[in-house]
């Protein structure tokens, strides 16, 4: 049943439900034009303050997408990690929809640094070459890694440099506050973030996810946008009221709190068997481990979670706010069981 | 609180709530690999019969926009009623997503008419031409006429005459069935439909709709436009039993029936003052009426509704699923009073 | 041989040619870094003042489309007539380039009208609704016929009340100045016009088009566009060095005086024929007729031209700058005789 | 007057003007229906054999962009060197018009490899990845190298194990003739390539290129594609004119023959200087060089050649079919000059 799959096999939490069945409540303003989404952003505005723009959709590619379709003409190009969830697990939606060039810069650590990503920016004023527009970073990464707040501000320094925009896909933004000990300011806005795809669904949520701006002179055209992007959804309360929840008493720092710690756990089980190798740094709520190719079946059968890379037997093993303890143990013991049979 | 605006300003109902609890369990596979999901198309299969593919999106643009967008090249051109969703409501997200033109023709009854498509496919074979590939129509439509079994097959022919296809918008499908009295299969696959939208959120869902394709030869590319078009949700099984729910213990027509003879009510009751005018046959859940226009706001006051056309002072007033008889009759007795008042 | 089917069917004014071979001279910068480029630019702003951009561009589809998309976003809408070149003879180049809607309003000759235009322009800042930004004119139109100075500045001033630009589709705007005896400067630029393509094809040029920019902030992208468009010549010169020629020695007048008085002496010679039947005026290059239907096949093969209308048997008969007076004579008289036959 | 800048800094062969010439008598069909344009097609045949079809569009980029199209839906992906002129050098025109992404290989030499090829072509059949469809090669490459036919046929390999076409951008495909000594049909049809574009501008022409297909299947919607993308010229007969002369009589190859002769001159001359380095074989009609960097703006006022790379001061130095052998000795003199001065 339970798995490490990934933090989108786990159901809702029990507080964002109660929210669903307190927002069910007679009729309300479709689109948005309800009480309930005008308390929902000023939530966002206690975390971020009052100058910034928030937009609800459905999910965290419309989110990515329609942010990007929001900074970018369609001869721009995009830098992003090779491995980032826009270059590699979004279909093509990002060069669809907004016509640029994503731009993926190897990466070993699911981040991109400074001087990789100004190699990158050329030909600006060069009619014939896709131009440079925006830098886009996961925050924390899809190795489950987390920049720091210098590594984001230096980011932004070359994207000021060269005029160009700085977004955050945070699919999983609570995780890398918790792992910052920061407040969700300080690395986004504080740090030179234009805009920010804030997640939900990976952290307790049913569904939708919140772009944020925090330029307000980039929104100008957002609201047709999500329109034509197709991420307008008409009882609109049940996206904010899920928010509200996720914004009130902590729910989202307890979630990843817990879902970070888990893999934390996973992580120290994991090292005390010598077949195995953790390979990124457990930042956040996921493990990459090698493990031997003969007991990854077998292991999975215990708890079910994905190869990450087929040649080397990477695999990834993310933990969830619903991840429980005793399952961490079992899948320790079953692996050192397996490992201890080779 | 309550109003006539849309049957998107209810809330969700109770058999919805219910069946995401239930589904609320532990974790399941995403992107529709759940068995929750597995169930619900059985379930659509028991309705149009197994030789069907069902896909879940989040909304009836996304429905629309994707089920066309499998049905074209972009060199297409797509004929609908000059009022439908696609061509006034969704922004250009048609045009956008699919590339084709869209040509509205003029209606008074919110239907279209084989003569009128026929004369709009044109020029077939020329390079020169947008290529007409579809015909979509809306059942029931956007003035709440519902078109008959004959009507629906009159466009097939024609639609199969030139190797078109044919596309329904079924956002308020249950509607137009409790009106035919007939079972949806009899309207759609056997009168000739090769895609349908079949809508969920008009008729006590939260989110999500259906993309049902008559003709699986279509599919083929399917999954991969979903995810492109950024409406495929990651823990689906949250759409599927709110689907489930719908139709299971005949939820769809209850809904519906009591949306219908709720709008059937609203009718008779404004039909007996005489300085209103019923501008359109009241088959599904919507009334449409010329009100005297220094009525009009306060009117709105009592039970909100929209203004369909600012010249005529056209109203539109929507019935839903939880519309109480007794707000009809304080509508009418509202209206009665400043009618007569004039 | 010769023909009245289309003002593409003739070949290259020969001192285009002669422009061509003088152009052909050791090496150039290529993509318009070439003196005579910017010379010919001049020669434009002799036409329209200085404070104009010139963009060259391959063919009228190309300048359409893609002056069309420096004007919009792709939420936007576009209002012509439905006969209008971008609506139904660029198969769906703009809708798939620029993302929009075109909203084709019915037309009889050709035009269109403010009172026609503003009923368009509907709900201005709702995000559901396509959102009207270009008004797109044809100058002559596709009936040939001529927008007096008058009719422009008025669907300029519906553009000016709403915030839409005006575009101009001057694939035969010569044909249009020696039909107003005016300069070019006055229909377009004084009278309200923001983009204008400026045609060479239809007036004895080999290829190219010129996209001219009355307002120069909308043309910071258009380099990148046209470039993304497909539309950007490495040669650049060779378009240039043709419309240099087209603008010196009044060529472009005499080909399209010449053109025009051809169509004229074409119209009077069928108002002879009492079976035939003039349906525009002749203000340009262009014949509208209805011909006798058993006579059509005969006719073309004396000189060719196109049904306009299968239903209405309404031919269309173009002439050119090379079309000759004893073709004219000749074509009436087997139109008499044909006709004199029934 | 004359550079090595680029081969489209040249003018028009003679024989070309000539062509244009004879073209221009009377009228003829427009967009095709010609006879010039039959002929000329049936050219292409003697090269290719009987069973391809060939269609003309304006430019390299187009040729490019729309053959892609032909080959691709708008979720696919198409690998490239990143080096190459659809990955750097046409705006994002090919992402914006195919929706596809592309995935550039590191190359040192302007090639790619199979090995490198398949480590690209990933999680085929998951709806959430790019689906890798098209190996898209230049011939010869941008660093004026020239794929063996084993080479091609070693990547056809590749393309036919995954399912994947293989295209070819030929803007420089009779350079490549002529460095391979083979007849064009050797490496690529008969070497498993599906969609060429053949190149005419860079050769000679005054504008035009060619689409041709090995695989006719492909061509079924290619009018549409061809007119939607903006590449349908009216006047067709004066690019299938200039086709046809350079096909005839060898000139294609009377051109290639000197302008890689030239370069192979001009790389001769510049090895006797040791402050230069060839960095690249000279196949084709480039010579690739390190000059130290002092010398480089002086040696730019003898003949204009473009700094290829700012970092390592590589330079492009491209020959053309009017490069003259005074002019590549009077470069090395000026460049021995600059030399020995250091």
């Amino acid at each position: 049943m339970k798995s490490f799959a990934s933090d989108n096999y786990s159901g809702v939490h029990p507080e964002i439900i109660e929210a669903l069945n307190r927002a069910n409540h007679e009729h309300m303003g479709s689109y948005g034009a309800d009480e309930i989404t005008q308390r929902t952003i000023g939530k966002f505005k206690d975390f971020f303050g009052d100058d910034i723009e928030v937009f609800f959709v459905y999910n965290g590619t419309g989110a990515n997408v329609l942010g990007l379709r929001a900074l970018t003409q369609s001869f721009h190009s995009i830098i992003c990690s090779e491995l980032a969830h826009i270059n590699v697990d979004e279909s093509t939606a990002p060069e669809k929809f907004t016509g640029c060039k994503l731009i993926g810069i190897p990466t070993t650590d699911g981040k991109i640094y400074p001087d990789q990503v100004e190699q990158k920016i050329q030909r600006l004023g060069d009619q014939h070459h896709p131009q440079a527009r925006v830098i886009s970073i996961s925050q924390s990464t899809e190795y489950s890694t987390v920049y720091s707040v210098e590594e984001i501000k230096s980011l932004s320094a070359v994207a000021k440099k060269y005029n160009l925009f700085l977004h955050m896909d945070g699919a999983r933004i609570s995780n890398a506050a918790v792992s910052l000990e920061e407040n969700f300011r300080v690395f986004t806005k504080d740090a030179g973030v234009d805009v920010l795809s804030f997640g939900g669904a990976k952290n307790g949520m049913m569904f939708g996810e919140a772009v944020i701006f925090f330029n307000k002179a980039l929104t100008q055209h957002f609201p047709y946008i999500r329109k034509q992007g197709m991420q307008l959804h008409s009882k609109m309360r049940f996206i904010s009221a899920q928010f509200e929840a996720l914004l009130s008493n902590d729910l989202w720092k307890r979630n990843a709190i817990h879902a970070n710690a888990m893999a934390k756990k996973l992580e120290q089980g994991l090292r005390q068997i010598p077949q195995i190798k953790i390979t990124q740094r457990v930042d956040g709520n996921g493990v990459f481990a090698i493990l031997p190719k003969v007991i990854i079946e077998d292991l999975q059968h215990e708890l079910y979670f994905y190869v990450w890379n087929d040649r080397t037997n990477e695999c990834r093993l993310m933990c969830s706010f619903d991840t429980r303890e005793e399952e961490i143990k079992r899948f320790v013991e079953k692996a050192k069981a397996l490992c201890s049979a080779l």
